[in-house]
């Protein structure tokens, strides 16, 4: 059976849903962003999810019978067989279990694939943005957490216990005392993830610097320290921020050169809020470090270390490509 | 056509070269183990190998004609192309860019197959030690150097620059200020390898405390820091020792740990000349703090972390594992 021309990607997460109609090549032919406003309960959010939807289908002028399926990408561990949400902590506890394919399949009348938001934004990345016509891609998302998507031989790596991939969990300073939110010490997330500076930053003020961020925070990042918030600092010159980031960098250069050491793909791919703002300014500094702590000197320059190329459609492509592939 | 029904598995090393003939089912049924006396230059040492080679044919009683060929195992990077060694830093400069498959080949009239050492040794313990049946395994093998070979899906995997597996290399202490001998900061390798326990020792003794160490890396260690004397410190209740060992534990176990976090194989083997010994009195803490550094707690106790079971021999059945398999 020939495959329908369009497939639908949704990026759901904790702020914004994003959904786009998706033609064969990665072009997003229509597109609705919404708020989540997780606050008011599964099924609010569940019915803005599918007007967003319908709402892209509308924007791009397709109906249901051109569509072959559905891709959603969430933020959190997804049970494909069951095609239940297993847990999604920045929206709630509603979602634990919460039967997502069922329900969008019954209410929009399509197939409905789940999967985990870094591993759809790294298939985008792959099919369709930096990791075209490679064999091995890893794709690490940079955010309020830290995560990886594992391309090998073309595949998506899922691992024995579906947890391949979770690169921001890695310990690359084992005695340094930072415990992460998930309990562990010395870990990329702890010092690059959106907690990690933040610590950063507060430690810097206790001791006496002078910082926007707190303010910053206020005015632009509603309460928190987002990328916005991030680069609006960098751009005022403050330092603790620019020191909280240089140890961010750091920690992901020593991250990425672990993934080089280990696995030794043909390219790692970079994205997020903040590398979407400051591209390859945000990246060079991790190339460097990553160069530093890979074995192979000699081969060290042609590791292709790149910011990603789909910016915030990374997710809505690749959970597209997800539902063509597996649906 | 049927392959023939042995293979020869060579483990090419630094200190002694042991070579097996290997039937289907890994059995070594003819073996010799002779030193390598690396300091007699390429001529001898090459001489040294084939006659091991034609002392395990007799002792197995086989003929060359019932032979399909040689897999040789050796401590360094190997160009598989050309059948040549790159370079063997234990065995002297002799070695860079030396055609070891041409002049085995020539000299016993069998085809042969070169392999990195540590990757001959994870191909022995999954097809033939403690990974049999599993589809993915990582074996880290702990020495004078750690390294580590991976199968995914069955197959060996080398990587794009054909360096996957430097799991020694990688960092899990970035800021303690250890540089290892490839230069590079915060590796396992610079705790947990020969060299790191040694600098510990050292350290040790200038601070004030006595150790056994120096004493029997004199009398049985030929004046290095073998297993034997890692061992035998250990019985004698050793201070230094003991610390040193537990350091080496908690970064191999950081290691494993960040394998699981990237990679999440099914299984991790541990080898080398420690764990032979100590089996998984050895392996146990590093299980510990493994499990300690995995992201997914729930699933933690699930992790498979053992010993291997070939010990000394995975490399000989692993090197005739590969030959059967490439020739």
């Amino acid at each position: 059976m020939a495959k329908k021309p369009y497939f639908i990607g949704v990026d759901f997460g904790g702020t914004s849903i994003r959904a786009g109609v998706v033609d064969k090549d990665g072009n997003v032919i229509g597109f609705e962003k919404r708020k989540t406003q997780a606050e008011l309960g599964t099924d609010v959010v569940f019915e803005r999810l599918a007007v967003a939807i319908e709402r892209a289908m509308r924007a791009a002028d397709v109906k249901a019978r051109q569509v072959g399926g559905i891709g959603i990408g969430v933020p959190g561990p997804v049970d494909q067989e069951r095609g239940v949400v297993r847990v999604l902590v920045n929206l709630g506890k509603g979602w634990t279990n919460y039967p997502l394919v069922d329900r969008l399949e019954r209410r929009l009348g399509l197939p409905a694939w789940l999967e985990n938001d870094v591993r759809v934004g790294a298939l985008g990345e792959y099919h369709h943005g930096a990791g075209q016509g490679l064999s091995d891609m890893v794709a690490i998302f940079v955010g309020t957490g830290i995560g990886g998507g594992i391309i090998l031989n073309g595949e998506l790596r899922t691992g024995f216990r579906g947890g391949a991939g979770e690169v921001g969990h890695t310990c690359v300073n084992g005695d340094d005392g930072v415990i992460d939110v998930t309990g562990q010490t010395g870990t990329v997330e702890g010092i690059a993830g959106r907690a990690g500076l933040e610590r950063q930053i507060r430690e810097a003020i206790a001791a006496g610097q002078t910082s926007v961020v707190p303010d910053l925070m206020q005015t632009v990042g509603a309460g928190r320290l987002t990328s916005r918030v991030v680069v609006e600092a960098l751009k005022q010159g403050d330092a603790p921020m620019q020191s909280a980031l240089a140890a961010a960098q750091r920690a992901l250069g020593r991250c990425a050169g672990n993934v080089m050491n280990i696995i030794d793909p043909e390219m790692i791919v970079f994205g997020g809020g903040v590398t979407e703002r400051l591209g390859d300014k945000f990246v060079a500094p991790i190339r460097k470090f990553a160069q530093e702590h890979y074995v192979a000197r000699s081969e060290a320059r042609r590791i292709k270390i790149v910011p990603g190329q789909l910016k915030d459609l990374a997710g809505v492509v690749g959970a597209s490509v997800a539902a063509r592939k597996f649906l």
